[in-house]
């Protein structure tokens, strides 16, 4: 739509995921009229983060020091290690203070046909840790999609090998959640794993 | 909600129009994790605009050339001159193809409030250009808000002045609108402003 920089800006924003032609031009046309040094502390900001965020060598979160605070912190319980797909889940569930233990990022799910097995998952890092004899419960917080629930199984069964008591985030309504509006699958979760009062 | 670089990088994020804590946090997450490069580009980009990004010396819109695209081309009418708020709206009204004169760009509206006056919408810079006489009619689309209407009001006083004729953008219905929803002002102007067919 623009020729030059300008245009070059609205389709490089375009980089943010939900960001569509609109929206990146909206937010091109913001910057350079009303907020010029915001701008400016955003571009040093990314660049700055491009540089020195990585991943944690013991969780793999994403993190600006070699290892993370959570897997850091003195104050959490070695002994329970809850595993997910991403960075944002780890901070929903460390947000949500129900959690007190570690975490593992596999930074993906088990997906075959796109190339993606344990190794990328960190998985022979992960069996290193559980080997260590630190763990007593591996919690399995991945998502209840097909490939999540894959990963689930086969981590599952990895650290039943070990011995490691193995759990995995119970299924049912969600909690404030209208029965009209709930799904057909997780209404049949919920009947089936339904407890006596 | 996170420290270091990681929390830094969000809240930056949201100097972003329409970005709040949760989409500022999905798109640091998104960068970091899944498009280091466009990030990348994404910065420079920004640096790049901001050091070279200015407005156009004839009509004020942005523009990383000292006069615009618009101003410099040789298949408008000068004799036309459209006046707006700013350049998202010179942009829309470009695009729209139904005009092919020239632009001026106020980069506001008339606010004495908020210490915005004639000089700080560049009128002394348009009555120069008005009174060198090349221009027949100034058509001006300012928004149809209380100080957009004060805008126009203002500057159809002064071109009236110098003898040259003025329009104002039409009011009635949207085209594709649905009487139903339109709001009752609108439909108000669209009543008054009735034609006989």
């Amino acid at each position: 739509m623009h020729a030059g920089l300008l245009g070059k800006l609205s389709a490089t924003l375009r980089c943010l995921p939900g960001v569509g032609p609109k929206s990146a031009q909206r937010m091109m046309l913001h910057l350079l009229q009303r907020d010029r040094a915001g701008a400016e502390k955003l571009a040093h900001t990314l660049l700055e983060a491009l540089q020195k965020v990585g991943h944690c060598q013991m969780c793999r979160t994403l993190t600006e020091n070699g290892i993370c605070n959570i897997c850091q912190s003195s104050e959490r319980d070695p002994s329970l290690l809850c595993i997910v797909e991403s960075p944002s889940e780890m901070m929903a569930i460390s947000g949500s203070t129900v959690y007190q233990g570690l975490f593992f990022v596999l930074n993906g799910k088990l997906s075959p046909l796109d190339g993606i097995g344990p190794k990328e998952l960190g998985i022979p890092m992960l069996e290193t840790r559980l080997a260590s004899g630190k763990i007593t419960e591996i919690i399995l917080a991945t998502n209840t999609t097909v490939e999540g629930e894959a990963t689930a199984h086969y981590l599952g069964e990895l650290a039943q090998k070990m011995g490691i008591r193995t759990t995995r985030l119970a299924y049912g309504m969600p909690y404030g959640g209208e029965i009209e509006y709930v799904d057909g699958v997780t209404l049949a979760h919920a009947f089936n794993l339904r407890k006596v009062i």
